[in-house]
C-alpha cells in the first residue's frame, strides 16, 4: 500500500518495482486517466481519455494500478482527489520535466477538482486493458473499455483489426450527441423542454453509440470536411482528408496520405496514396454484406459512384459509376486487348494492376491488366 | 365561460360536457401546447410540441378550447399565464396522479412564466386540428398548424401519407437553424455580425424550412449517425437505424426495424426488416420523378449506389450499383434461368420476390424470381 | 495626412480627390472591413467581411486605404480605434443617411472596441485587393485576402471562375470550427480538456482550410439543407435549394434556380432551371479528374446516383445510376432511333438536347438527341 508522500526518482523506481513485482501483476496493454460523463442514473455515457498509453509509461500504470487496487485484467476504476494527490505525490521526481502527459492530466483534473468546475454528471476514471495468454483483449467489458479501444485506434496506436471488439455494440450505450454534451435518451425529453423553457437551445447532432471521432482526437495531418462522418474509432493516417461526402466508420481507416470521398466500412483498409471518388462504396460486413473484410491498395483510384465488395491489390483503377460485387462475371484483358480469362470477381480479390470498367459498348465488365498475357496469368494464379 | 377555481373530478367531467355539448363544437383531431419562436416581427419561426395529443384527452382540448374559445377547424391561440392558471385550475384533481403529461406541461410552462426565463421572441400556443367532413385535415393553414402536422408524424401518431400535407411549403417560412435558436433570414447578417462583436460565434447548421427532427423528438428504438439527414415529419419505426448516409425527407418513414443508409424521399414508405445500402435512391416525387409514390416492402435488399423509380414488393433485391427506372426494359428470369418475359420495370412494379441485376456479361438488366415459370406468370398477371 | 474632425459632404470629396489623386493610388478592385481570429501566437485563423465592396464605395476606400497607409497591391491591415474614431469623423455627413453599410459596420465595431466585449485574439482588419495590369488579382496573399476572395464569391459579387484563386490552398490554415469558434490545431486538445474540465462541452464539426458558408453569408433565396455541406466561396443563385445531400464547393456554383441533391466540383458552373438528383457527381479537377473544367447548361436533368466527367449543354438529361467519363464510347441516336454516329462522349461534351442513357436491353451508352439526322450531324460538327 502507497502513501502520499514526496519522494526522489531513485524511490519511484524502487516503488514501480515493487508495484510489479506482485503477485499476479501484469504490464497493461494500454491504460488511460479519463473524463466520463455518467446519466442521472450514474450510469456512464462516455468518456474521453486525452492521452491514452499503449504499451508505454509502465511506471505512471503501476502507480495508478496500486491506488486503484487493480491488478490484472479489464477494469476501471473511478478515480478520488485523495488518490489523484497521492499519485502526484509520486510522480513529483518528474513533474518540472517537459512530456509527462500523464502527470499534466492529473495536476489539471485537481485543479478542476479543486476549484469544483467538474459538474456532478462528471467523474474521473482509470481503466487498464490486459492481453489474455492468446494475446487478446478478449470482449468489451463495459463503456470506458470500450471508449478506451475506440480512442487507441483514433489516436493510431493500434491499427485497424488489430484488436478484439466483440461486444462493442452490446456495451455501448445509444446517446443522443447535443450541443449541450451527451446526453441519456431516457432524459432528452425533459432537457429539451427545460432548455426552450429557458430560452436555450438544444440541438441533437446525432443519436448513436458513436461519437464522432474529432470531438475526441485530431491526429496530425488530417483534414475531416463533415466531422459527423469520422465515428470514434476510425483510424486516419497522416495525410488523409475526408472530404464532406467521406464516411469512416469505427476499425476502419488508412494507412497514409488519401483523398477519401466515399465511405469506409468497419474492418476495411485504405492503403497511402489511394483516392476514394465521391460515394465510393466498400461493402461492409455489419450489414448483410457478408464475412469477408475488404483491403484497398495503395496508389488506387477507385471512382466516384463506384464500389466494391471484393478486394483490390496496388495500383487499381475502378471506373466511375461502376459497382463491383464477388459473383459478377469479369473478363480479363491484356496488354494487347485480348480477353485472357473469364471469372468471377471475387476470384480477383487483391490482385494488383487491374483497371476494372465496364464496356460501353458492350455492358461487360472487363478487368485490363497492364501485364501481357504471360504474366498476367501468372499473377491470376498467385495467391 | 370557465373561470379558476378548484374543482372535483366529477365537476370536471360535469364541465368538459358542458363544454362538449356547445353547438359546433367538435372534438379535435390532433391537439397540442407549443412553445413558439418568434423573429423580431412577431412571426412564427417554429413550434415545440413536446406532448402532441391525437384522438386522446378529449377533456383537456374541451378545457384548452373553452379558455381560448376555440369551437372547430384548423386553429392556434395564444395562451396567457392566466389562462394557464385557469386551466391548471380546472385540472387539479388530476394533478397528483402520473401520466398527465399536459398537466405536466403546463406547469412546467407556467413555472417559466412565473420566473420569466422564457425569451421576448417565445410564446405558448394552443392548436387545434379538425378533420373536415370527408374525413381530410384540409390544407395547412399556419406555421403553428404545419409543425403540429410534422410532429404527428415523427411522435408516430399518424403515418407516412395518411395526413393532408397540402400547402406546405407555402405555409413554412425559411429559417436559419443555429446553435443560438432559430433565427429569421431577415435577422442573420445582424445576428452573425452582433455573435462576433461580442465575442460569441453563431453556427448556422442549415436553412431551410424543415429543422432536423431530433431537436424536436427522438422515437423510442431509433438510431440516427447524422441528425441533419431526419427532417421533422419523419416516421422512424422502432428498430430503425439511418447511418449517417442517410436521408429521411418528412412524409416518409420505416414501419419497423430497417437499416437506411439510403436516401428515402418524400412520400416513400419503407417496410420492416428492409435494408437501403449506402446512397440507395428512391425516385421522389417533389422534384420531376413523377407522382407515383414508392413504396418499398418488407425483407428487401437494397444495394448501395443503387435506386429505384418503382415499387418492390417485399423480399425483393436490387443489385449494388444498379438503378431501376420505370421505362427501362426487364427480362424476367425464373429459377431454372429461362427467360420468361420482357417487360418495362413499371410492370413490374410492386412485384415481391424478385432480385435485379444487370448482367455483367450483356448488360442486360433481368430480375430473377425465386418461382418456376407457371408460377411467376401467375403473379405477373395478378395487380 | 488626413485627421480626425468632422467635415461637411464638399470637404469629404475633396479628402477623396485628393487621395486618389496621390501618386501611385489605384483604386482598389475589391476592399472590406473585417473581424479576424486569431490564435494564441496571433496568426490569422479566419475573417469574417460582414459586407465586402466590389467595385464600388470608392471614397470609403480612399479614406481608408490613407488611415492606413494603403497605396495599392493586395494587402491588409489592422484597423486600431482610432483610426476607426478618424474614419467615422470623415464618414460624419453621411452618418444619419441609411444605406451606408461600411459607416454602420465602423461604428458597431467601434462600440464594441469602448465596451470591450470583442476577445483577445479577435482583430478588426481593412483588407485591399488589386488588378494588375493584366487585369488579374495575382495569386491570394494572405488568410485576410483569401478571405475576401472567398466572401466576394458567396456575395455574388464575383462569378465562378472569374477571379485568380492561385496558391489559395497553400495560404489557408487548416482549422478546426466548433461551437466555441474557430480553433488551432495546435490548441485543439488543450482546449477539448479545459473544455470538459468546466463541465463544458467542445463539439468540433469540421477540420478543414475552408468553414461552411453559411457561417459568412447566406445569400438571398437560397435554402440549405446541410450547411455544413456548402463551403465559403461557393456561389449560390438565387433560388438554389441544395438538398442534405448536395455539396457545394469553393469557386462552384448555381446561376439561378436549382435543386443541387449532387455534387458540384470546384470550378463548375450549374445553369438555371438545371437539377441535380442525389449524389450526382460531377468530376472535379482538384483529384485526379483532369483540367479540364465542367459546365452544366440551363434545364437539365441530372439523375440521381449518376455523373459526368464531360460538360452539358442546354437540355440534357443523364439517366439515373449513368456515370459518362469521357473516354466512353457513346451511340449517338436521333430522333428516329436510328445509331448516327459513334464518337467517344468528350467529343459530345458541350452539346445541348442530348439524353444520355445505357441501353437497359445491350448495355450500350446511348446519346438520343430531339432532332433528326441532319440537323443532328451539324450539331455534332459545330463546336
Amino acid at each position: 500500500m502507497i502513501m502520499s508522500q514526496i519522494i526522489t526518482k531513485v524511490e519511484f523506481a524502487k516503488l514501480v518495482e515493487s508495484i510489479e513485482s506482485h503477485e499476479g501483476y501484469e504490464r497493461p496493454f494500454a491504460f488511460a486517466i479519463g473524463i466520463a460523463t455518467c446519466d442521472r442514473r450514474g450510469e456512464v455515457l462516455e468518456v474521453y481519455y486525452p492521452h491514452p498509453n499503449c504499451n508505454a509509461n509502465f511506471g505512471t500504470a503501476a502507480v495508478l494500478a496500486s491506488l486503484t487496487c487493480h491488478i490484472s485484467g479489464n477494469e476501471t476504476a473511478i478515480l478520488t482527489l485523495a488518490q489523484i494527490e497521492s499519485a502526484l505525490g509520486y510522480f513529483y521526481p518528474f513533474c518540472e520535466e517537459p512530456g509527462h502527459i500523464n502527470i499534466q492530466l492529473l495536476r489539471s483534473i485537481k485543479t478542476a477538482m479543486d476549484e469544483k468546475t467538474l459538474q456532478g454528471d462528471q467523474k474521473i476514471v482509470a481503466t487498464f486493458l490486459h492481453k489474455n495468454k492468446e494475446g487478446s483483449l478478449g470482449p468489451v467489458t463495459s463503456v470506458e473499455d470500450a471508449y478506451l479501444r475506440l480512442q487507441l485506434l483514433s489516436h493510431r496506436l493500434v491499427k485497424v483489426n488489430e484488436i478484439n471488439l466483440d461486444n462493442l455494440f452490446q456495451v455501448l450505450p445509444n446517446v443522443a450527441w447535443t450541443n449541450l454534451g451527451p446526453i441519456s435518451l431516457n432524459e432528452l425529453t425533459s432537457r429539451q423542454l427545460e432548455a426552450r423553457l429557458n430560452g436555450n437551445w438544444l440541438h441533437v447532432y446525432a443519436v448513436d453509440k458513436f461519437p464522432p471521432m474529432a470531438d475526441y482526437i485530431v491526429p496530425s495531418g488530417v483534414r475531416i470536411g463533415d466531422a459527423s462522418r469520422v465515428r470514434l474509432g476510425a483510424y486516419l493516417g497522416s495525410g488523409t482528408t475526408v472530404m464532406h461526402e467521406g464516411f469512416m466508420n469505427f476499425n476502419a481507416g488508412t494507412t497514409g496520405p488519401s483523398m477519401i470521398e466515399g465511405r469506409v466500412s468497419a474492418g476495411v483498409e485504405v492503403g497511402a496514396d489511394t483516392d476514394f471518388g465521391g460515394s465510393f462504396s466498400t461493402q461492409g460486413t455489419l450489414s448483410g454484406g457478408g464475412k469477408t473484410k475488404i483491403k484497398i491498395g495503395e496508389r488506387c483510384l477507385c471512382g466516384a459512384n463506384a464500389g466494391t465488395g471484393i478486394s483490390l491489390g496496388d495500383d487499381c483503377v475502378i471506373e466511375a459509376g461502376l459497382y463491383i460485387t464477388p459473383g459478377m462475371v469479369v473478363a480479363v484483358i491484356d496488354v494487347h486487348g485480348k480477353v485472357v480469362y473469364e471469372t468471377k470477381a471475387r476470384e480477383l480479390s487483391g490482385k494488383s494492376g487491374l483497371t476494372y470498367r465496364r464496356n460501353s459498348q458492350t455492358g461487360k465488365l472487363e478487368a485490363l491488366s497492364k501485364k501481357n498475357t504471360i504474366e498476367l496469368n501468372a499473377i491470376l494464379h498467385k495467391n
